[in-house]
């Protein structure tokens, strides 16, 4: 395809509002699950189709027709986040936009663009020699956004069906513009609500204030116990099994080329940098724990002045776990420290929506090392191993089920909005990551590898 | 008018959605504005109008064609407070339903019904008369719930307008069910938006989770500090000027017919009573200040799952004022500790929405007593003094202004779940209060008053 009608297959892609958490878009679901297979045959996979089950359908294709040569299992995910707060977006986030070298729109970095990158690049070589260089395979997901359990199940249930020696995951983000990077380590994830109760019904603060509890003054209570304002988690025994990166890794961190400032500044746009004192940036933000509030439901918050005391409040809070941390013992330590901190005349419990543990590989792998080589043929740069913050939790199911390791290659930005309004991609990063997929399966082909 | 004629006149009066602090409800509004002067009109009063101004339009009648005897200025208003959560409504607040002997809706008690009471008190006397046995003016606001300014910029600048020897104001509640009560004092408010901003936008918590502050973090943080876990509000200096009830006072309250597990399971539903551990209840609620969350902006707070850290949030915030605190001291007081307890990496401000100070009124007053003696006519107890935790902004505008001092004549009942869902009146309550608002009438117009 040339660069002109992908872009218009990359907007077609991102015109779908495939919203995971939200019910209301089950048929654009649907939608982008059926355009997801389309691109599969017109890249030449055979096998395409959608797999159904518990939850979003999957996509998935393959081509293996050179036996003898490695299996890659590509990962990707069709579905995208909420768009809200919709008022500070610039164009409208289902309306692609091209502004100088990014477009803008929900899901063009996190994950349709990456995802795309993998078919194209698979694409391109079909088209030029009729076949591939190694055998692969395409899962692509449509409920990564919203903790989804159709994925897990499938690959736990048909391991046979997905033998890979490794995958190649593209959801990460490159760490700076022109520093080809893989990613080595991911935070693990606990997403809950915290449901606090206090009264049958909301009351009256003039005729109840002083008397009663406000199951939002609880839930503020409760969460400033779990995390202090230095921003530590005072969560009894949660830190007990993180372990640190080995001092290699740490002084690797190091020599990465960053301007703090400009980080704070530009970046994250806040006053100040935060969080534990005494620990590092790069290891507070992908080898510590977090807690982090996402919203609070609860009492009346329409314009105007209300005067309720709120009997029931719902606060959505996550965890970011990071090795060793033990999904299933983290979620009771967080239940534990929360009935601890509840207080008087109220009930607390935490409601877990999805949990996934924290994953690293290994870098002197062969497929780490080829895609290193890869990105830094097309950069032009020394490929760099970072770790994110984030959670990508397929990497931690392909291990479990399949002990397949992945390969995490990087075209993402810092900058592209992740979660947030105004998310793009850097349309150069799209054409490069192509060719640098092209020529990790070229490398991986190659008689001599 | 009939009984049954009258029910249904208190129906229409509670259909019309006149909720004051949603701008989409403005036509209702002026809707309910025209009513309540259509019932100044059926009852016989004169000069009956809309006073149109800033805000909602007031309702003003008058009758005072018996000079040399008192004139009593009436206040009652129109608007309602919003009906959420109404997924827990039984019946939709704005279809009244009788059930037993009460009526379900919104404002059936706040205010409607007990502005209904005056009105048609004035009707019947009318209607068998031809004739009032004092002067009496109505002044029936809308902007009672928003805190709007209208009716104090209205008194202020017509005082000889609405001259009078008294105020009569029935939006306060009877202690028990037989046991006539005149509100002898009631708290004032301050209420505000504390406005929380941590970043430009909100941010992935995967990626800047353990770097960056949280908008909604920042509040729970602030708001504990002003407030600790035993209700004990934290502001320097704001209780300094709290004045305590008389001993007189508090040992009155002491015999009132109190079944406080009763009050605790029953009417406030709750586990557990709560607030500062060595007040008693009455004194809790009645005479000591208070800070209430009534609601948190901010996030994420659909259904399942988004990780981000909030930038923005917004916690709708009140204090109830006791004498002699002041208004705009207690304004600055907020906003300095708001400031002092503004985390790291966060800007916090105070948006005051409205303010009223406390008041409390003279029992020895003619009008209290008279007041007093109807209503133990009618309802065959003895009258009791309470005092009341509410804020009606409107008494202390009447003393303020006029130099007026204000009856509260209570005829609701503890659990009208005033503000809340399933909003009640108490029929036979509505009928013996037109009654002992009737009474009241010839009492004081009577030769020997």
């Amino acid at each position: 395809m040339d660069n002109a009608a992908l872009l218009e297959t990359l907007k077609d892609f991102l015109r779908i509002p495939s919203i995971s958490t939200l019910p209301e878009h089950q048929p654009d679901i649907r939608r982008c699950a059926e355009f997801t297979a389309g691109l599969l045959r017109g890249a030449g996979l055979e096998n395409v189709g959608l797999i159904e089950g518990q939850g979003n359908p999957l996509v998935y294709g393959d081509w293996l027709q050179v036996p003898g040569k490695p299996t890659l299992l590509f990962y990707g995910h069709y579905d995208v986040q909420p768009p809200d707060p919709l008022a500070e977006w610039l164009s409208p986030p289902f309306e692609p936009e091209v502004r100088g070298d990014n477009i803008y729109a929900r899901g063009a970095a996190d994950d349709k663009g990456l995802t795309l990158i993998l078919i194209e690049a698979v694409a391109q070589l079909m088209a030029r020699d009729g076949r591939l260089p190694v055998n692969v395979r395409f899962l692509i997901e449509g409920e990564e956004e919203s903790g989804g359990e159709h994925i897990e199940h499938f690959v736990a249930t048909h391991p046979e069906a997905l033998s890979a020696d490794a995958a190649v995951i593209c959801d990460t983000e490159m760490f700076a513009p022109e520093l080809p990077t893989i990613c080595t380590g991911l935070r693990g994830i606990l997403y809950g609500e915290l449901v606090v109760r206090t009264a049958r019904q909301d009351l009256h603060s003039g005729v109840y204030g002083g008397a009663v509890p406000n199951a939002l003054m609880a839930v503020a209570e409760i969460i400033t116990a779990l995390k202090d304002r230095d921003g530590r988690i005072r969560i009894p025994g949660f830190s007990d099994r993180v372990r640190r990166p080995t001092a290699e890794e740490l002084a690797a961190w190091q020599t990465l080329p960053f301007d703090e400032e400009k980080y704070r500044a530009e970046e994250a746009g806040v006053s100040e940098l935060t969080g534990e004192p005494e620990t590092p940036l790069f290891e507070r933000i992908w080898a510590r724990p977090t807690l982090e509030v996402h919203g609070i439901r609860g009492g009346f918050t329409g314009e105007g002045a209300k005067t309720v005391i709120p009997a029931l409040a719902v606060a959505k809070l996550s965890a970011r776990l990071v090795p060793d941390q033990q999904p299933e013992e983290a979620v009771d330590q967080i239940r534990a420290a929360i009935q601890a901190a509840c207080p008087r005349g109220a009930s607390a419990e935490f409601r877990l929506i999805h949990g996934a543990p924290a994953s690293v590989v290994d870098t002197s792998s062969p497929y780490i090392r080829a895609a290193a080589e890869a990105m830094t043929e097309v950069f032009g740069n020394p490929t760099v191993y970072v770790r994110s913050g984030g959670s990508i939790p397929i990497v931690g199911v392909f291990q479990k089920h399949l002990r397949t390791p992945s390969v995490m290659m990087g075209f993402g930005l810092p900058d592209d909005n992740l979660h947030a309004p105004n998310e793009k991609l850097f349309l150069p990063n799209f054409y490069r990551g192509i060719d640098a997929v092209r020529r990790y399966l070229e490398r991986l082909g190659a008689p001599t590898s």
